[in-house]
Parts: structure tokens; sequence; C-alpha cells
């Protein structure tokens, strides 16, 4: 149920490649480095990998070529339309040898994602389900969600080496959101265990906001940052942290749950546009932000008051983080994110009144499918972890142990 | 001026190792991880360290030779006592090869540590300043205090491997104080600039608390914890925090510093103390807080009162952070920790109604030396980054780049 970390790859590898003891591990740690290089690049020569690696040219020709039978990189022959000399094959990373799944189990939606090896995404399932359903309710929409998608895609629940599952309350040691969470019944809910009644790979559970974070520093707006504090901004706040270029859990997994304290006011914060005054009757509790926000855009002043209330509240709780962690970037993200043209430049005035050293702050990239992208993101780890430190065989799913 | 991490220390090695092309660097490597298996460990045989390392007992048996004859080792002759067959030779780190000075630059007192490089402290000099000193006249007495540390162990400025110096304040990318210190004319002043007309190898300046963490971490009341939120808490109350077994600065150095947000209350907190009523109009400003602490002690409501008031403040703050952070350990330290027996229950407490999951929360053992103690860590961590990626020649001190 753990946030797996990159932290200690390199140092198993480094004490077993220094003992020079055990070649057949170390023809494997070769293989390894040309999974590795193959990965993080485009299609590449046996020259080119040669030089990535420090491994000799006809040491990884041998490589290559055992790579592609076993399934892990494909070859590109080369085509005719080089002028200069005989172009060279070149081996590429074959995405499509597994893929892995991210859901975002949300209060009012269930979306699932499914991707290659690469993260490119392959099948986007989205249903509705309402705040109040109980458990089973839910848990019955997951399973439509999960199977549509994997069956979308033309894929087996077999073909998928790693599910991340996104909820709501900080994910306790068990995965389950035993501290707190708003879905109604749900605190005993074993997830990891129903949706293992499906996968046989691996499963990790992990908090909404946490994933989020992981998305904005993975493909939205703190790509170029290693510390970043992602506030996910809706009719509930919460934040993710990034630090040192790693997602941090906390002890126990509830790392980020600043707005559970009420002096830093992130839990009535939202009230200000709910309660504001001018919101018509027919406008539902759950859209009546979403009117607030358009009305003051609009210059309404009842609105551009609740919106500065809510701004000046959420900013308690941002220079709350702020000040404990110092980020490079705060990021603006969840459903009021389509907002941050009314918010960024408040907020931003109000962390420079609080804070000693003012981060750069910025609006969310992904919109309202950053929690499912980042659960997407955490299988791709999974991946990694598995594939560069358990060893590298034939492709195929792992099995949870 | 930045904290010198550990974190990417295996990943270099891990690269050089496996390429297998460089042999002089794979054997200067293995110098490198008989040095590593020496440090960590009591005298060892020619057997232990091979052993320890994977290299075979030739191999280490040739290399620790030219570690003693380099001085990174010295032998250990065996004694008779032994019964069963030849007793063994073992080799030992030479700890004297180096030594590292680690200096608080307090608002009320410097106080200098110089240790050997297995961080056995084997000087101490400690001399009062007045909290109104100008920067001239607190330099002049760290100049004093530094000189007296290093030749009252008979040794030089060349001798000292690394200096690290502790302040009050965040330290910024420069190497100064430049967001807030309470030192009069300090914000400006370049320490590490002035200690370098002593000294020719690094220089660490480092915000106090943050060193005060990293020795709690090292030899004080969390050794056997890896997230750590320790709080200095004195007439001032500052915060050092360690993440997955790091001391973390945050992007600016600015990290911890809550304490400047008034809606967690550490910026007024110190004041119940010192505004109890009764204290004698003989007891000074600076010593409120003790009269206070020990009238309560003996029972006087008034002053059990401000005590619990302090508290409940101080748990505020302390509650942001370990909401933030869900450390496993929280450390009450500084000066106030003195009275620790008044505090902790109180503030266990307190966190229990303000948190979702409870830490640990324990006193400092280290009292009013942790922070010169980090600083001493902190220089270690220098020699050991140095040691561990720059690769080995003979011991002398590094010098600045």
């Amino acid at each position: 149920m753990r946030h797996v970390s990159h932290a200690n790859k390199g140092q198993n590898v480094t004490e077993l490649a220094t003992t020079g003891t055990d070649l057949p591990r170390l023809r494997e740690l070769n293989s390894l480095s040309i999974v590795r290089a193959l990965r993080d690049h485009p299609p590449s020569t046996v020259t080119e990998l040669s030089q990535r690696t420090g491994l000799s040219r006809p040491a990884v020709d041998v490589i290559a070529q055992g790579l592609v039978s076993d399934g892990w990189a494909t070859v590109l022959e080369p085509g005719a339309s080089s002028a200069v000399g005989r172009p060279a094959r070149r081996y590429q990373f074959r995405a499509g040898a597994g893929y892995v799944l991210g859901v975002d189990v949300g209060v009012h939606k269930i979306l699932a994602l499914l991707a290659d090896l690469d993260g490119n995404i392959v099948q986007t399932v989205r249903q509705s389900v309402t705040a109040e359903a109980a458990p089973a309710e839910r848990l019955a929409v997951l399973d439509e969600v999960v199977t549509a998608c994997v069956a979308g895609a033309g894929k087996t629940p077999g073909d998928i080496w790693a599910v991340t599952a996104a909820v709501t309350g900080a994910v306790d040691a068990s995965g389950r959101t035993s501290f707190f969470t708003p879905l109604p019944g749900w605190k005993s809910v074993n997830l990891a265990a129903h949706l293992g009644t499906h996968f046989s790979c691996p499963i990790v559970v992990e908090n909404d906001c946490k994933l989020a974070a992981l998305a904005e520093q993975w493909k939205g707006a703190a790509r170029d940052a290693d510390d970043i504090v992602y506030l996910l901004a809706g009719m509930r706040t919460g934040a993710g942290l990034i630090i040192d270029g790693v997602l941090r859990r906390g002890f126990g997994g509830a790392a980020g749950e600043i707005g559970a304290l009420k002096h830093v006011r992130w839990l009535n914060a939202p009230e200000h546009l709910q309660n504001c005054p001018g919101v018509p009757a027919t406008v539902s509790p759950d859209d009546a932000a979403a009117w607030v926000f358009n009305a003051a855009r609009e210059g309404d002043r009842a609105a551009r008051a609740a919106v500065n209330r809510y701004v000046k509240d959420l900013a308690v709780g941002a220079a709350a983080l702020v000040l404990t962690l110092d980020p490079q970037v705060v990021v603006f993200g969840g459903g009021f994110s389509r907002s941050a043209d009314l918010v960024l430049d408040p907020l931003r005035n109000e962390l420079q009144r609080l804070c000693l050293r003012m981060p750069d702050v910025r609006a969310s990239t992904l919109g309202a499918d950053s929690v499912a992208l980042g659960a997407l993101k955490l299988s791709l780890n999974e991946v990694d972890v598995r594939l560069f430190s358990a060893g590298l065989s034939a492709p195929v799913a792992p099995r949870r142990q």
C-alpha cells in the first residue's frame, strides 16, 4: 500500500557490481542498463547505446538481440532514406510489453486510465457516482469502469502489471482511509483486496492529493521542480507534497493533512463560496462555487468579496505549508483551478504577506484528470522499481507476494 | 552553504562500476569500500573485511596495507591473549587522520566543538556574548573561541577538514540569514567568508534548529527514527525537519519556519511565561521562564496556568508540522526542554486533540549542546560526501573550490 520510492535503487546495484564475484548477475545488470537506456530515449543504435551505457559495442549487440527475443525491445530496420553510408538498425523499448492502470475513486466519479509502459494512455473510462453512494454501490461502479477500461483496450486483467487506485482521505498502512474519509461507510473498505479479485498484479491504494501532486510533477505545471506543494482546491481542500523530487507520505501515510487544523482555515474556506449572497435557489450546493466564480468574473461585488474571503482563508493553510517546507513551486489544482484566473493573483499577494520566501505559484495544467494521471504514474513507478531492482526476465506481469 | 545530502552517493559509483572499463577507478572504489567497512565497525580482520565487502581476502590484504601506508588505517597487532589458533591482526579506521569543527554562534553564547573523523569530541570551548552584541563584537568572540578550540586540542587550522557554523534564522543560498535574524546587524554578515580567513577547508553555515534536529537523530532522542520534527523551544520557537532520514532545508533554505505564521501562535507563546504574574522584579526577563517553570513545579497556580497557556500555543504550531509531515517522532528540545517534565504530557494531550495520527513525543536528551553537536555532524557528513564521492587519496584536508 505504500508509495514505492527509487531512493535505494542504485545502492544494491553498486554492492553487487563492485564485488565482481557474480558474473551472471553482472550480465543481468548490463541488460538492465540497456533497458534503462532504451526506455528513457528515442530509438537508438548500438553505437548510441554503447556510448550511453559504457558497455562495448559487441556486448550491446548481443544484449540488445536478447532483449528483442525476450520481448523487451523491438528492432527498427533502417529505411532507405539515409543518404550517407549504411544506416544502422535501431532498438526501441517495447512499451506494449505491459500495461498499467490508474483509477480515481472520487466522490462524484470513477475515472480509469489504461496506459502502456511508456505512459501512453490507450483507454479512458469515466462514470458518475453520487456522493452519498454506499461502499457496495461505489465498488460496483468501480468494477464496471475497470472492466470496461481493460476490455475496451482489447486487454485482459493478466496484461496489467500494476494498478493504483486514488481515494479521498489519508491512506493508512493497511491501505484504508481509517483517519478520515468523506465517503459514507468507506473507512473500513479494503480497496486493494477488492481490486485483488480482478488483478493478480501489485495493487496500490493512495491518497488523491498525493497522486495529483505526482501528476503535476510528471506531466503538469511543476515538471521543472523537485520541491512542490500541490493544493487540491475544491469543496474540500487538500495537499500533496513532493520534497527533493520524491512524493512524501509521512510515517503513517497522513502527510499533507494540514487542513484538519482549524487554525489554518481550510475546513470552512469553501463555505465563503457556497454561502455567497445572490446564488440563485435553482443552483445546487455542488454548483454554487462555480456560479460564484462566474459571477465574480463578470464583476458581481458579492461574488468578488466571497472569492476574496475564500482566497484569504486558502492562503493561511497554504502559507503554513510554504513556511514549513519552503517549496520551489505551489500548484493550485483541483476543481477550483478552472477559476485560477481569479485566484492566483490574490493568492500570491497573501502568500507574499505571510511567508518568508515566496514560491512560484502556478495553476494546474491537468485539471480534473490529475488524480487518475498520478495514479497511472505511481503504477509506472511500481513497474520501474520491480524492473530495476528485482532483475530482468522475459516481460510478464508481476504477481503480488 | 547548502546541506550536503547523501542521496546520490550510490548513483555515480554504480555507473562507474557497471561500465567495467576503468580498472584504476575500480581499484579506488574497492579501497573506498574498505574504508567504509572500517569506518562503520570496530577493528576488523582481513577475513571480516572480505566478508563485509565481497572482495577476496588477498585483495583486502593488499588494499588494507595500502590504506595503512596512506594514513587511512592503523594496524592492531594481535595480543597474546587469544587461546585458539594464531590471532589475526586487525585494521582500524584512523579517526585522527583529520578533524572537524562544529560551532554554535548563538544569541547568548558561542560554543565550539572539535572532533576526530569518528565524531569523538576532543575539545570544547564556550564563551558568553550579549544578545545585543554588534556583529563585529560577536565575530571577535567567535574568533577567540575557534582559535582556542583548535589550539587547545594541539591542532592547527590546516588539520581541520570541515567547519559548520550554526546561526539563528533561516540561511539563504548565499549563507546569510537574510530572511530573518534576531541578532542586531547580522542579516548581511557573510559568516562563511569570515571563517574562511581562518580555514581553507569547506565551511558550511546552517540554521540552528536544523542542526539540532540532526544532532537528535545522530546521538539524541530520535536515533531510531527517519521522520522527525524537532522543536527548538526557548524564548524563540523554531523547528528542524528530517524526512525519510535526510535533513530538509527547503528550496531556498527556509524550511521549518512555520513560527512566522501568527495563526499557529508560536510568535507570542513564550510571552505567557515571561508575563506570568508573580515573577519577582529581581528576576531578569531572560530568566523569567525558568522561574515560572520552577514555580509551576512547586505548585504555584499562576505559574501552572502560564505553562498550560504556553503549551497550548506551542501545540498549535507543532500540530501544523505534524499534520503536514506526519512524523514518527516529535522531539521537544531547546532551552525549555529542561522543563520537559511539565510540558510533555500536556503537549501530547493537545496534539492528540489536534492531529489525525499521533506521533511519539519525546524530550531532547542533548540539551543546550544539541546545536553545536549537529554542526559537528554536518561537518562529518561533508567529509563523508567528499570522501566517498570525490575518491580516495592520502588523507589531507580538502580545500574549498
